[in-house]
């Protein structure tokens, strides 16, 4: 053991939301230092400590907006540096803890399992530990096919190989993170009409937005020996089942709302994939084909909408988080019926899930209303140009209509703490404002469905 | 009974959510034919139809957003159909029909009495009859006194007495009923500076707003021999407190967001009623004693949400409803402590009535997004002053920042269902879809709370 018993000790008083808190907090300070280092940037380029500790932060939360242009600000050591810092957030400080632990040898005890657990949203403590590793092994085998695939096609739009491989693996890890940084210094434009390219970046997105157990439970079901008797969770139907109907409305919505405007003389394949892309990228990616400004305000509107909902539970991303907007509208559509027991795929839905869907949509949009209000009282941006900044920070998905760079130092605090909050997940924050622990939590009868 | 027996058997077939609309429905189109007549108009006046239609419906819902300037274009005739109108949806048409039928000896059955229930938020049976009678007999002495003296308190500003007394009799219709229509051609802009009228107008508009039940109470205890025993219900308590915080909070908010624009080189006298009046009249009220599209955009927004919020349940206003507000606030802080049941003031609240609250607010909050998304995609106006008109018809409140006049019918057509939804009330407008009557409503054995 590396750290003295007192440290240990003090560890143990603190309840598991406390704890994540901390270490989310020590990794962010870990980040700032590494992005404080002189070689993380080139020659002659001198960057404001705020700007360093957002850009850390963006990175740890995967959010991806930033202050910098990455291309004109990095070293290639400060571009690995920025991988590595995504890498971290995405598998989860937390995950990351226990497999260190795990290959220290350690027992993973049960304090640590529920640990990990409250971070990943998981509520089934078996097959905790195993699932870490199994998170881990997933995520590096399809960054290396993915890397792989990248870099050797980038040979045609690079020079140097070494530059092709370069723009892989930082695409890679951008994309399947759903970081959302860029080293071209226009996110995707310049591929805005490679279709290969964009169809890789969509598949990698998703994979990282769509849960970690759903990922988990797909690979169990194609490398099983009897796929007849695999059971998917409720938790993976839902949440899959949103995610597609969110991409789904998200892409004809973004259609629709600028068929008038942006998409006027565009092919129906071009037009099919700005929209798609964009309705993709809202889940959490934040990478994207287009300059997202040249949309039409009410499509900043909806865009806004889509970021706030974020990604799945468990994923790399932020938000109120699929289910839990699927549970809010489920919720509201059978009161509105008179119906009273919620049943989805054959089963029952438990009622404080439902409560936790609804508090957390609810407070989410009180914050996010808040925040826009404040912010418009002394930015000189035009409030929809500041609620897109806003559900950007909060859905840590990094999109912006270019004001990022141009905000105050106050603006920004914001924004790392709508980073910060998105990621942890809104009942984490406020949890840990809780001193006593709720009992019980973790031990209903009926299956759970994880809410943000 | 005037109405033939199939009629009257059809009616009985109806669920009472269904009758109220019904009833609602009837005195649209009564209200239309109103406002519909030659002589209501100046001479030489032509106005369009849907702009008829808008100002009865406006009329109606009590909101007060006007496609028309009524100064100009109504004649005396017209303005006394027009303050008719709006007595009829002060009081509520159930509420009238209720008393005619108590003028021509009806017993009151039990369906006619839980219709009016359902119509004013009632959940206590006991007294609903006398409740009504109560209503209008209040109602009547107030603007009674209220006409004589800003009547005679306006001969000092126009030159006839007939005259002063219009005006004085319209005022008070107006502010009294939370109409928020005006006869000056610009609202209350002219008495900027006389504070006994704004004073009058602010009482006024509270008596409106803040719920017939509340004013019953008070009237009971005022005029009851033992004051001692005297109960105030836990809604009269809940809904005056949370009616006088959001009139503070409003007040504060609305000076400060524009401390350094608007109110700059304004007296402390003048700001205080300026930010004062504008507060109240967000309730519901919707007249106003300058050009609001003055104020900042920040404080358009913080009035859209304040307007969002409304008036009491069982008053003349609408929006989600102050005890909505209240108890879903409540909810949020007590889950987010990580308490189960919640209690105000010594008494235990209805879970029931929680998830109430918790539905209508997010609904209302969904409906508001959607219209105001939907609208901007064809109006040439801001996404700001787009919202400020949505929720100014949600909450019957009638603020505008004077577009109402350039808008598209599409857009008057959804304004007049946001009025009418945010009059009814949005869940009477759900339960109209509903095909089963849902048993146990009205017999819980816990003080209830009603929700908008
Ligand atoms: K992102
Ligand atoms: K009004």
């Amino acid at each position: 053991m590396f750290l003295p018993k007192s440290f240990s000790r003090w560890i143990n008083t603190l309840s598991p939301v406390r704890i994540i808190l901390f270490f989310y907090i020590i990794a962010a300070i870990f980040s700032t230092i590494l992005m404080s280092l002189p070689i993380a940037y080139k020659d002659g380029v001198e960057v404001d400590f705020i700007d360093v500790v957002f850009t850390a932060v963006s990175a740890l939360s995967v959010t991806g907006l930033s202050t910098i242009t990455v291309a004109d600000t990095l070293s290639t050591t400060g571009i690995f540096l920025l991988a590595f810092i995504l890498q971290l957030g995405a598998v989860g400080v937390m995950a990351i803890g226990t497999f260190i632990w795990l290959l220290l040898g350690k027992k993973i005890g049960l304090k640590e399992r529920q640990l990990i657990m409250t971070d990943q949203n998981q509520t089934n403590f078996e097959g905790m530990v195993r699932l870490i590793k199994q998170i881990i092994l997933v995520l590096l085998t399809v960054e290396f096919i993915a890397f792989l695939v990248l870099g050797t096609y980038f040979l045609k739009y690079f020079s140097s190989p070494g530059e092709a491989y370069l723009h892989g693996f930082f695409g890679t890890i951008s994309a399947v993170t759903n970081g959302g940084f860029d080293i071209t210094g226009e996110s995707l434009i310049p591929f805005q009409h490679d279709y290969f390219v964009q169809f890789l970046n969509i598949l990698l997105i998703i994979f990282g937005a769509i849960g970690f157990p759903v990922l988990i439970e797909v690979k169990n079901f194609l490398f099983s020996r009897n796929r007849m008797l695999t059971h998917f969770s409720l938790f993976t139907k839902l949440t899959t089942l949103t995610f597609a109907i969110l991409i789904f409305v998200g892409t004809i919505g973004i259609f629709l709302l600028d068929v008038q405007h942006y998409f006027v003389g565009k092919s129906w394949h071009e037009s099919l994939f700005y929209s798609l892309f964009q309705s993709v990228t809202t889940r959490s990616g934040g990478l994207s084909t287009m300059d997202v400004s040249e949309l039409s305000e009410s499509n900043h509107l909806f865009m806004s909408f889509l970021m706030f909902i974020g990604a799945s539970p468990s994923s790399a991303g932020g938000g109120i988080r699929t289910t839990t907007f699927a549970l809010a509208v489920i919720f509201i559509i059978t009161y509105a019926r008179g119906g009273s027991s919620i049943r989805i795929f054959r089963r029952e839905i438990h009622e404080e899930d439902l409560m936790k869907a609804v508090t957390v949509t609810l407070m989410a949009i009180f914050m996010v209303f808040i925040s826009v209000l404040f912010i418009t009282t002394y930015e000189p941006f035009t409030i929809t140009q500041i609620l897109f900044e806003v559900t950007s920070a909060f859905g840590t998905v990094g999109l912006s209509m270019g004001i990022t760079s141009e905000l105050s130092t106050t603006t920004k605090i914001i924004l790392m703490t709508l980073m910060f909050i998105g990621r942890v997940g809104i009942l984490t924050f406020l949890f840990m404002f809780k001193k006593t622990k709720r009992s019980g939590d973790y031990h209903y009868p009926k299956e759970r469905i994880s809410i943000g």
